[in-house]
């Protein structure tokens, strides 16, 4: 038996969740669903159903777990307390901001429907965020940072693409290394937005427009770059395909504390991703699996990886995990 | 209402473990225990009282958690067990092959008493297999390397001390930085034993000792040596005091896979610690922070960290958590 997964959005995190779900023996893609028109839509993997989410609204019964991949500022906020009706559900939800108040709607949700709901599961909101409690749970008189990079920003590259005479665009989020090597030594120091990361643009310009004005827009631009050291490379399209077609992303949680007077101790997680959304689609796969897992033992409401005893993620079981991994 | 603890055995560990109850304002460290004449132990804590193992083992009554900081040769095999009829304990047992026995000892015990056993908590075993655990359940088709050190490996230490004419020793184990480098680029590499580490040794000998005949002997050392390059340096009894009276350690868990061809994703977690028993004594105290909370909740057994979710470690609410660790 083997634990039935139906992927919603087809986007690349639900390809990234399909292409986990074939490295997973315990784990069968039954169902692709999908607002568009199913006839339309070719997946990855051989003689599984594509379906419209009219369907899966009206109930399917081969889901065990049915993972989102719906974008967090509209889809996720009415698409996860939704399916919490009706299936353990699993999403990727990254509005820092609004997670409360989402993770409230999915309890709610799925408490009433003796389901289990994971929230915002991925790298960051995700494995980061295990990272910086776990550190500041061993490690209370110390101070966390986090660094993105280097990776793609698909918000940053969006705002570009935006500007106007702008064809295409790609953004980099890149750490400053210098302020690495701070916080690795354990000096604690004190870094604004300009001294922790650089944003680099590749910049596809249509014909004949004003490049110049187009890199102030950029380095001028509120929120997205004014704060930072930005730098703009105007290059083809050829290149654009050639050079930056994939989404590489990735970081580093740094926790640095003291356990007595002028003891140090650092803590460091790294991500060094070559896909961004295939890597945040293999912890979604197995947050499903933990979902599972945990529904079948009665648990019901909504988690987050921090409520997830690490040994529900695994395939192996717990014995193989004592002999091998401890 | 605090957590109360007490603390069976007071060398480095021990003290590790009081250090970090003294960060955490919701433990107490409430007596620490001794096999020896509790008259003639001086402890870190003002007000806190020293009493023997026997007054342990009549059965106290203002312990919440027993954390149980004895070797793991012969102490805690049955040390963890036999406490476990009486209270919630912790340990840090590391003797990895023993793991599944010991686990099961002290899951019988605590099983029948109705209390909560966290056994091989600290670093390795602990974050660095709770490391390897979740990497290999992100990332199924990769593989992990563990590297240690820079440190002082203590066992180590004690193997070159029983030579004829060493008064004192202190070994370091180092990561071969190419082999880290090859293992943090994707390359999944086939690493020898001597490839991995180094281990240089820092050596007092008596007047007059044959210094050839001891740095041939450190060497040559099955297991503990011949398998590495091994460099041996003779230094004075007062150089020893000066230079390497800490117990700093650390090392990487690096975990490389792929999600789909040619799509590699790197996980590092890496530790760099000043004093290796103040970090595991800090590991340990958030473990017993976790198993008085499961032990209120009713669940009882032998755990590890494996099977421990990650907020249950934290002082922090999960509304905390949520709104700002997520």
């Amino acid at each position: 038996m083997t634990i039935r997964i139906g992927i919603l959005g087809y986007g690349n995190l639900g390809r990234g969740v399909e292409a986990a779900i074939k490295q997973n023996d315990d784990l069968t893609l039954t169902g692709v669903y999908t607002r568009r028109d199913p006839a339309t839509l070719r997946i990855a993997t051989d003689g599984v159903p594509v379906r419209s989410q009219a369907e899966l609204e009206a109930g399917v019964d081969d889901i065990d777990v049915l993972v989102i991949c719906g974008g967090s500022a509209t889809d996720l906020p009415v698409m996860t307390p939704k399916f919490a009706k009706m299936y353990n559900v699993i999403d990727s939800f990254d509005t820092h901001a609004n997670i409360p108040a989402h993770f409230a709607n999915v309890d709610a949700a799925a408490k009433a429907s003796g389901k289990v709901g994971i929230i915002s599961a991925g790298w960051d909101p995700g494995m980061f965020s295990l990272n910086r409690v776990y550190a500041d749970a061993i490690l209370p008189c110390g101070r966390a940072y986090t660094f993105w990079g280097k990776g793609v920003s698909q918000g940053h590259s969006d705002a570009i693409r935006r500007i106007e005479g702008v064809l295409d665009a790609r953004q980099y989020t890149i750490p400053v290394e210098a302020a690495l090597d701070a916080v690795r030594s354990g000096a604690n120091p004190e870094l604004t937005t300009r001294q922790k990361h650089t944003r680099e643009c590749f910049v596809v310009a249509a014909d004949g427009a004003d490049k110049a004005a187009i890199e102030r827009a950029i380095v001028t631009m509120p929120n997205y770059f004014a704060d930072y050291d930005t730098t703009v490379h105007f290059i083809s399209m050829e290149e654009m395909k050639r050079d930056h077609s994939g989404l590489p992303h990735g970081g580093s949680v740094i926790h640095s504390g003291t356990t007595s007077d002028g003891v140090n101790q650092v803590i460091e997680y790294r991500l060094t991703l070559d896909s961004n959304p295939e890597f945040t689609g293999s912890v979604l796969a197995a947050c499903a699996r933990a979902a599972y897992r945990m529904n079948a033992e009665g648990i019901s409401g909504a988690k987050t990886l921090l409520d997830i005893a690490p040994a529900y993620l695994s395939a192996k079981t717990g014995d193989d995990l004592r002999a091998h991994y401890l």
